[in-house]
């Protein structure tokens, strides 16, 4: 069957497994620790007191599509058209109505190596073939255009920043590549979930460079509303009505109280705490673990930070496996995002407190140069 | 493209230009305009002020699976294990995982015409072949094991109570059809989200005939908690963790506060008021229709009257167009649910109240007699 090409979390199984310490530290959490804006709540609170449990429609409700037009033009000014935003419920879901968009059954979805797994197992759901593209330290962890050059695509998706290695797409990168896509009429699915989790540079959306590009974002890192399990995708407009209809089979409407609370989340003022947090985050995992994991890809955003364990390991899950039952230290193995230089990676998370990691270091430190 | 397969709902249409209208009566609603169990509301409260924002697991909360599990031992003297049970986005998440758990690509999937036109659009999704079994009065628009004989079928999809239709599959019909599936190793796949508006009959899972079953059901019909997006699926204890590593991908985990709602939703008491309340309207406009539009189906359950309108029209596509525009009555037509003999069927569901359902009838009365 077609799932057994699906792959499992691996670190599912770690998590589990975690549960049977108390005092696991935690660097495979790929959710924020920090509550969204205060508003969200109220707007919560609001809803379930105005008792809204009915549908909206499939689009999800206009007010919040203005909302995230407005947020186009805010944070890249960039006009979109809010009849061209779909609300999903999370970006999941979204993935898998741009695959239905852009592929055919065979067809072929060009992806880095290391990315998110989800992206080569909704292809395997929709019997779309992958062709992934190794990315490393000598090529940035960026797809470029030239690497595309003379493949027979359908598709390319990217993430920037990336998952699982926080890497950002300049703006040269990014436009050479989304004006490569429009000329060969190859569909470009930019993943920009992890947009406003940035740091000390500027992310922009694949809108800045094409009208052809589908964009996909949610409110479920740097809103920090993951389990209200709510997204978006921006489409061109002659794909509205198709995105449309497969909206209205695969999930009916987005989540309602989601869609209420999501249309206070654009509080700028408490999301540049949250960015603030996580930049602290950052700087000071960067340099406390350097010296014992290198840090291999340029860590411009999200909130991951994407290691070479090769002076330890050539089996990143048996690692990740040893370091929880040895130092309860849960970490993400390389592996869970494809085969190139995965096995000697890991996959640290910055999504807790300083002090939370800061032992987290310390027992690795002591583990590592025993 | 696949999506050009699907078709779109075409009484969405309708619904939007129905907003034109001040006074539209709508018999095309598919959901309750019932407040859910008071204990839910409380529970979303609660919940959102313990800022439950988190993912859970993606099978769902084990609380909830477990409440899940008595309401099959109180509802039906089943014993299901918590651990068969998936919770999903909505029920419509849940069909998607279903196919992808029982059909290849290719393969091919038996459904009642007419029936939940999304089974085949979910179908064109994965690149399944729908083949269709033409269901009607003369066999009680139940779908029956001697249909089935002879058919390459890997998996057979069945409603009960139906959407469109209302009919409901009696224990001897449903043990028939389980046993054939289960003897001719065909995937039963059992919609059972109309359980519990089901009126002066037993409603009978699929789980009583086989354990080989894949069984949906959710909180959107009987619980009336549509928006929440809230569904679950049982499935065989060694499709467990392939629909686990599915779940995973497709929504990572369903809508957290939804599922602690859920956990409030099994109030008997008030469930008894919602299938009380839907009994005396299906019997008001059961009464009250016949004499214009013949009531086709037997309306064992659900909220829906399949209506034969013959007398009127062979377009009912056209026909509804020409209601909702002369005299603002919403209903949905029934090619929206398939081919055979939908052209001069209409669905009208009592999704409103008597006083709002009068009227209607009262304007169709003037209409059609004039």
């Amino acid at each position: 069957m077609r799932y057994e090409k699906m792959t499992p979390f691996r670190v599912m199984d770690l998590v589990r497994q975690a549960q049977n310490y108390e005092d696991t530290i935690h660097f495979e959490v790929g959710q924020p620790d920090l509550l969204p804006p205060p508003g969200v709540k109220k707007a919560l609170l609001e809803a379930v007191e105005s008792d809204r449990y009915a549908y909206t429609e499939s689009m999800g409700l206009f007010e919040l599509r203005r909302k995230i037009a407005a947020h186009y033009r805010h944070d890249y000014g960039v006009e979109v058209d809010p009849a061209c935003i779909l609300i999903t419920p999370g970006t999941s879901n979204a993935f898998l109505v741009a695959y239905l968009l852009t592929l055919e059954e065979g067809g072929v979805l060009g992806l880095a190596d290391p990315s998110y797994p989800c992206y080569p197992n909704f292809a395997a759901m929709v019997d779309v073939q992958p062709r992934f593209f190794p990315v490393d330290r000598s090529n940035g962890y960026l797809l470029r255009a030239e690497d595309l050059a003379g493949s027979r695509l359908d598709a390319v998706h990217i993430s920037s920043p990336s998952n699982p290695t926080g890497t950002l797409y300049d703006a040269e990168t990014l436009r050479d590549l989304a004006t490569y896509c429009e000329g060969e009429g190859v569909a470009l699915i930019s993943d920009e979930l992890y947009h406003g989790l940035v740091y000390g540079k500027r992310a922009h959306t694949a809108l800045e460079f094409s009208q052809e590009a589908i964009v996909i974002n949610g409110f479920s890192k740097y809103f920090c509303m993951p389990g209200l399990r709510i997204g978006w995708m921006i489409v061109p407009e002659r794909l509205i009505r198709p995105a449309e209809i497969i909206a209205q089979n695969l999930f009916i409407s987005a989540p309602t109280l989601s869609q209420y609370a999501a249309l206070e989340a654009f509080d700028y003022d408490y999301l540049a705490q949250v960015r603030e947090t996580f930049k602290k985050r950052r700087d000071w995992l960067h340099e406390a673990l350097d010296p014992l994991l290198p840090v291999d890809a340029h860590p411009d955003g999200a909130f991951y930070l994407w290691c070479d364990a090769s002076a330890y390991t050539e089996d990143s899950d048996a690692f990740s496996r040893e370091l929880l039952e040895a130092i309860h230290i849960a970490v993400t193995p390389g592996v869970d995002f494809g085969k190139y230089g995965t096995q000697t990676k890991l996959r640290f998370a910055y999504t807790r407190s300083i002090e939370h990691m800061a032992e987290g270091v310390e027992r690795l430190r002591r583990y590592l140069l025993k």
